[in-house]
């Protein structure tokens, strides 16, 4: 029932106007991302994720993944052989190394696809996504052999790839990790333990998995300092690349999940599995905050996607559900009843949505870019500064990305009215899927955590100083255009309220550091609202300059303007209240007993 | 694996020291009412739905509701059991007029007891829970014989009710109804039409279903002037009381919803049914509000519950589960790891539950007051101030509790990380029951419409302005005690940002009604942080006047100091940033053509 388009105008805006991807050409990889060919890469791969996959995301909800007696487990109908056209067509490896079969394309580009695989369907895309963090971690931490075993095949896609991270005991304390590696005779390490939640853990898409696991080597210390980085194969590599043994990894269960059905969430069980050392003894944690970074910016964008495509389905239910009158006389007399665009609160949520989508689609493929130039700017500060902005601004799109994913399927439902809580409808699907973004991959207090805990003071604020630097150069040089002069100055306001935040908890955080934990979820909604604001007001500045120069589609662009006022007059003020709750400091929160939190 | 424990101490202290329920003991009903009933109507219902409701609302919810081929539906298993045991306990009979087999204590003390059914078992206490809307249609409209056929029955819960009033096409514009209702010679007419999401519309729970039904008679207007309302047994009623034959409606399906599993939402077919005229012919729409009304608090209500159930577990894992070290350093070093009890972040997410909860329990309370007060209260003008404070707080208890209850329920679940989104864990349900809260009975936005477009300005805003009073006089008298004077002030403001809200649709609303419905949701919120911060002002008042006094319980009233002072910092601040909203205004909202909403 529910529908999806590809918003590849809107990627291209993005991509052509606001990124201005040509001014890169000169870098490695940039070279094959010409407009012609990025254009392309949006129509082919929209319509593929459109015509392929998407008609199997109400289905594959529906009916899940099973696990059979033997332990093997089945994806939802369809997913085999849809995962097999994904391999085939190539579009798994855009931004993949040429070195191992990719096409070397830039990350910001393989990103804008990569959103719409997910609003076609999130389940499916969570096979080839996990594999990515993987294949990072690989590449930069594993053994040429390791490269030249594991890589070419996970890079096409025809093994899959996961991360085993959690235990039942250890979730985002990495220190309580019980999964044991002894080592073996031939250098190999024998792995034993339970990991839970693994996605894709196992499944019927591809002929072998490689699993990338954190265990403890003997006599390890006993905190996270002490975990080491494994892969371990599910069936074992011989030397002609052709698969050996079955490695000693099972799935021991599939979760029964509020969401993402049709991904298979397993307990594996290794058993004395094989499994060879990624990079040094006792350095898992640095290894894994590769795959885990990776897989951050992958999970915002997971809020951007089903944002977008439960957008679509609201805009389009509105126009065709007709309920009421418009508040200023019928609006269409002739037919019985108006349709729902006509009341202000039905399109207070569609441009809530719009605007919070449109401006996530932007700040992600920013922040895409970013990962591209921290790797290939050819100057040594402005990989510096792209890296900086990577790590600030990986833990806001995480965090602020789902949230706002989550509220605005929520939204999308709303819309429906009753029509929204029946399944058939798809609606309630994407709040279901989009929930679990909000958890994993560190949930979003931990990335509030990680932001205020760790980027903020990196470097003495190195990253945070030039963040607040790009944003105030640029309002202080909107305000000279007259038409652009609303935005700059809300913006800048709202920039004010976070740096005084930022303020306060230098002020307040040494003598005691909860006054910076009891403001960072507040802290970190801030910064992704002032970092959308930033993409708002880049995208009216081009969108302006194109309108002025007669340029483009005028409708189109009208409409940013539109947006951007929303965003600004709807969105912006909110960093006052969340200053006044960082304000508060951790006093009130801290101060009950336990006892006092209990009911009787 | 969830538990549950009633809230008794909170009750209590809410109906005998914030609404000192006492000082009523005059009026009808009231002396039905001493503490010692109260007590023991908390304490033992409290204790049946915690033994017999509770265990089923996990199991229920995985079995859902099942119709067979003949159209019967039967609920989860032991909801027939407990059903029973339900009716012959009376718990629902508890504020029941004693002509009709009730025990007729006030609404306040069984709206008390509701709560526990909802956060003991949503699903099923939607089935008594429907049954009470219709039971005040009839008394208010039906006629002496109607009552005397229906009412004694279904008081007692042996006869079930339902509300019919959704069709396809027709979900908040009554108007759009299709139903017809066909005179016959005898008087009694012949119902055909289908209507959709009835709850507990068949199931095996009851021996009869009385379903009060809106339909549109022979040349009624076609807008909701002409709609009707009938009562349609499923089984017509002998002279004698006994059961006749079964009439013309039935369950055509369940529908497949996101959750109430265990409530069966029946699409409900009349197919010539024999109903009789309840009230007067085109009459239906006051009738409708009638049952409406009641199910609007009641829904509200069902956000308190499930806040409250979920809360409950959060804290409870909050304090089992062991993760990272307190931010100030280990606060059991001997233990692997601390509580999450020690993070900041955690801690504010339980603050703000039980902030939100324990506010809404008095709000919810003291609404169920002006319920009795309105037909009780020996004064003429306190009956009106009661009835201009329900029908402002109605819509208020309806869209903020329910959207509290959504939140709530997600936070109480991210408490859990990945385990949150595990079924087993029972907290997923919890998000999912409580989201249809926000949808049904006129979605929020549809009580936010209610709120500015007929509750403001009605009697020449002789409500609004009784509530600003009521506000403001108990915020100046605060002030004069230095403990108080911080919430007070925090309060007034946000009084302050809500009344220049209110100032600003009048100057704006008249010119263009879209400027107060764009911000008529902003405007429910910020009425709601009015309201339950008026609640925390008068609960820190009681407790600190107990405390003054040496009585009480020394460390649940200090929690209530502490709880205020979050509700005061980190929840009040929020009508600033809610006024802003407001004050935008249409022109953002409404300027973009329909066409520039979709993607391609």
């Amino acid at each position: 029932m529910p529908r999806y388009t590809p918003p590849v105008r809107d990627t291209r805006f993005v991509l052509d106007q606001v990124l201005n991807l040509d001014r890169h050409a000169n870098l490695p990889g940039f070279a094959n991302a010409t407009p012609d060919t990025v254009e392309a890469v949006l129509e082919e791969g929209g319509r593929f994720v459109a015509e392929v996959l998407f008609p199997l995301n109400q289905a594959g909800d529906r009916q899940g993944c099973t696990r059979h007696p033997d332990g093997s487990v089945t994806a939802p109908d369809g997913f085999r052989d849809a995962y097999r056209q994904f391999v085939e067509s190539g579009w798994g490896t855009l931004s993949a190394p040429e070195a191992y079969g990719g096409q070397g394309m830039p990350h910001v580009v393989s990103t804008a696809f990569q959103e719409y695989m997910i609003s076609a369907n999130m389940a499916f895309a969570m096979y080839p996504g996990l594999a990515h963090g993987a294949i990072a971690a690989l590449i930069a931490k594993g053994s040429p052999e390791q490269h030249a075993t594991y890589l070419p095949k996970m890079v096409t896609g025809e093994w899959g790839g996961t991360m085993n991270l959690t235990e039942p005991q250890c979730g985002t304390d990495l220190g309580l990790i019980r999964t044991r590696a002894e080592p073996n005779a031939d250098g190999s390490y024998a792995i034993t333990g339970t990991k839970i939640f693994i996605s894709a853990g196992e499944h019927d898409l591809t002929e072998n998995i490689i699993h990338l696991v954190l265990a403890k080597t003997p006599g390890a210390p006993d905190s996270s300092k002490g975990i080491s980085l494994f892969v371990v194969p599910k069936f074992l590599v011989n030397a002609d690349g052709s698969l050996g043994a079955r490695n000693a990894v099972t799935c021991g269960s599939i979760e029964h999940k509020m969401g993402i059905h049709g991904n298979a969430t397993c307990v594996m069980n290794y058993d004395g599995a094989t499994g060879w050392l990624v990079g040094e003894e006792m350095k898992g944690l640095a290894a894994m905050f590769i795959m885990m970074n990776a897989a951050r910016l992958g999970v915002g964008l997971q809020g951007l996607g089903i944002a977008e495509v439960a957008y679509q389905n609201a805009v389009a239910y509105a126009g065709d559900r007709r309920q009421g009158r418009a508040l200023t006389g019928a609006a269409e007399p002739n037919e019985k009843a108006d349709t729902l665009f006509v009341h202000p609160d039905v399109r207070r949520m569609l441009m809530n949505a719009k605007a919070w989508t449109e401006g996530l689609r932007a700040l992600c493929l920013w922040g895409a870019l970013q990962v591209d130039l921290e790797h290939n700017a050819a100057d040594e500060g402005e990989r510096q500064l792209a890296a900086d902005l990577v790590g600030l601004l990986t833990p806001v799109i995480k965090g602020v990305g789902t949230d706002q994913g989550y509220l605005i399927a929520t939204d999308a439902q709303q819309v429906y009215g009753g029509h929204g809580y029946i399944a058939e409808w798809g609606m309630e699907q994407y709040v279901r899927d989009a929930r679990i973004a909000q958890i994993y991959e560190g949930t979003n207090g931990v990335q509030a955590m990680d932001l205020v805990g760790r980027k903020l003071a990196q470097n003495g604020g190195r990253a945070v100083q030039a963040f607040f630097r790009i944003v105030a150069e640029e309002c202080a040089a909107a305000k000279n255009n007259a038409r652009l002069a609303d935005l700059a100055t809300r913006l800048e306001k709202a920039l004010g309220d976070l740096q005084a935040s930022t303020m306060w908890f230098m002020a307040n955080g040494m003598q005691n550091p909860n006054n910076v934990g009891a403001g960072a979820y507040s802290y970190m909604t801030a910064t992704g609202i002032v970092a959308v604001g930033l993409m708002w007001l880049r995208m009216v500045t081009a969108a302006d300059a194109l309108l002025q120069a007669g340029e483009g589609d005028e409708q189109f662009l009208q409409a940013k303007l539109v947006t951007a006022r929303y965003f600004a007059e709807r969105v912006l003020p909110e960093t006052g209240a969340l200053r006044r709750k960082i304000e508060g400091g951790a006093d009130a929160i801290m101060a009950l007993p336990a006892a006092m939190f209990e009911a009787a």
